[in-house]
């Protein structure tokens, strides 16, 4: 069931069995993806880095439900556009490879701009 | 290539050799998840309804890259949390199958709080 | 009492009182500011253009409201940075007023770096 | 001139002559407050909170236009929907001294629903 692709399909179809395609424009599907964001980040609001980690995990549940939400809305704004999104995750992680050399990048939260 | 759980190991391995666990904490992961989110947004600001589904078809290929990026963020934090993505977006569509019955929100764009 | 100088005033004896400076650091409100940015902006998901109109008259209180929750958090940022926000405001409209002459951005909503 | 209402006036000002009043519906402004305000937080992006406050010294004008660019429209979203924003604030930190007492609330980062 947790296949990728049948996985898309189940969104394709909670969507059309609602009638809902009509709201699902792109410009749309990205601010409910910025709006599901939010919601995940605000569980870390006011939070230092350490309690950030403690309540990762005891809240691991509520917070993986927010990852879903960012997620499903996610993967059919790549759906509704073509694309298929392992592949482009794929192609971007080859091109991030290429603009973070492991000897230049190691150890730093530099943009690749500013690398040296 | 384009596998879930390969694209994940890839992610790991590009992490790790560059030593960027140290900086991987949820809450900056969180962070990172939000402004790529606004990029993908910035692709429609300003844009009818209209205009955002001609640039969506145009600018295909750097919208795909956008969600990329977020995806990439996505995939780590839930695997950092040991969250198993897939299932988790599946829950999460059973959960919103039953608080989304057809029959009242079909064709209606209301929150599950205000259907009758 | 709606004078700006006094508003901060009370923003900050609002903070003070709690013992909040703490909490307030520049990342967390920067994060504080997107959150509040993002229940804004729900009020309009999903909604078309139009509806979005007839919404905020609607619902003209709640938005206020959440106008000014990022109001709260930015006039404290830039107050705890030194920076006089009407005059960085000023600043900026006259930077924008260079970047984007009347004769080239007249009627047209492209980036500044696209306008010939 | 870095009075409110004078700034207000310039931000219609500058609005009007380029005719951008077609773009900046409720919808749209609120997009643009949460993509400023997302440029804002990058500027924190992978900083430990200790760096961020270096960062903030460091970057102090950078970060004064980011601030200025989530203000602009702002101030101009509250204008548009008739909203008096100091007066807005001010309301909102009245009901937030009620809501977060200072017996219940000092030293305490959690939300006004989980204090006792």
């Amino acid at each position: 069931m947790n296949d990728f692709g049948k996985t898309l399909a189940r969104i394709r179809e909670f969507r059309d069995a609602r009638d809902w395609m009509q709201f699902h424009n792109p410009k749309n599907l990205a601010i409910s993806i910025n709006l599901e964001a939010a919601e995940l980040l605000e569980h870390f609001q006011w939070k230092s880095m350490d309690e950030s980690e403690q309540h990762a995990k005891a809240a691991r549940d509520e917070i993986a439900e927010e990852i879903a939400d960012v997620a499903i809305y996610l993967f059919e704004l790549a759906d509704n556009l073509g694309v298929d999104l392992l592949a482009a995750v794929n192609a971007k992680l080859a091109k991030n490879e290429a603009k973070y050399p492991v000897h230049k990048a190691k150890g730093s939260a530099k943009k690749y701009t500013q690398l040296h």
